[in-house]
């Protein structure tokens, strides 16, 4: 691998999903290791004076977003929809994927977050969907539906979220590299991309 | 030419400033009409409760907008800083570039004011320096400085900012193409100009 890529994303993001299902493959082409961090977004955004997403509280910049994914989605051959409510609530989602980080199915569960919640429109705040999902990939859901009440995950997001605040992080997706170089934005990940590989070139000099 | 696109754009917008420099050239390789639609954000701004920039407003999406057009800039070989204070008042810019739409010379002198601003960190607030920028077009200055202050300059670019707020448009650089389609963002423009094209292929049919 050529450089490392830390690739944050809130489930509840509609820019995320577009990430999500791309990522990997264009990671791959660059040579650059993925690291999937999630995160929660809505206490950043408490913190900035918003009680839900801007695309809500803002309309025009709202519909435009609904049309822009659309039209994106279209171009990449992505199913696309928007849930009900948005934003979803993605505690429960952030919470599974990152206990998943110790046994390395993120990636895999939250794809299949991603696709539910933007690709069929499913509720992602029901135990009962991420149960599903979660056999999807091939767990049993139950001891996983346990864990997430547990104070070593519950605390261990809430310092996730803090670190995302303390490094700068303002919105979803946004890209990281080893030198802490950071893009916001799906319509960035390519540079992202390039960025971490060239940061591998010159450490390498 | 193949199909039309209307470019609105902020002078006091960095990303305007990206799109003003690039656009004729890209719908050239296109085939696109480029239309130039100077308007005014503060208004819109003021209407969802701002009183400045968003960039101002929330910090950690201002310093990582610096950091976008310094990356961006750096790749398309174009200079950039940041002027002082940001956002500059760009009323008598926009005034002035309104004014040129009987004439023919928006598109010079809208770049011309781009470049003193975000290349040189110019004052765009300043009449002398306007005066410069009209001079620098091949124009007397003194006969548009005077026209802007006339009811019908004043009142036809409060018209085009009410026009951007009614077609939905939240944000610069905005592009509608002809049937109505809106992007935001410079880093949608590629993709409204081959929309635009193929509108007109749609309409040759």
């Amino acid at each position: 691998m050529r450089g490392r890529l830390e690739f944050w994303y809130e489930f509840a993001s509609t820019y995320s999903y577009l990430s999500a299902m791309r990522i990997d493959d264009l990671a791959a082409h660059h040579g650059v290791e993925v690291v999937w961090k999630p995160f929660l977004l809505g206490p950043i955004f408490k913190a900035q004076g918003w009680d839900t997403s801007a695309f809500n509280i803002y309309p025009a910049k709202g519909r435009h977003m609904r049309r822009d994914l659309e039209r994106i989605a279209m171009a990449r051959s992505l199913p696309f929809q928007m849930p009900q409510p948005f934003p979803q609530n993605s505690l429960y989602a952030a919470r599974l994927a990152f206990a998943g980080e110790a046994e390395g199915w993120t990636p895999a569960f939250s794809r299949a977050v991603f696709k539910a919640e933007f690709g069929e429109g499913a509720d992602i705040s029901s135990r009962e969907v991420l149960a599903g999902l979660l056999e999807g990939i091939g767990l049993r859901p139950a001891p996983y539906l346990d864990r997430i009440e547990t104070p070593e995950i519950k605390d261990g997001l809430k310092a996730r979220t803090d670190e995302a605040q303390r490094r700068g992080i303002f919105g979803a997706p946004t890209f990281i590299t080893a030198r802490g170089e950071l893009f916001w934005g799906d319509d960035r990940l390519r540079q992202a991309l390039r960025w971490a590989a060239s940061e591998f070139f010159l450490d390498c000099e």
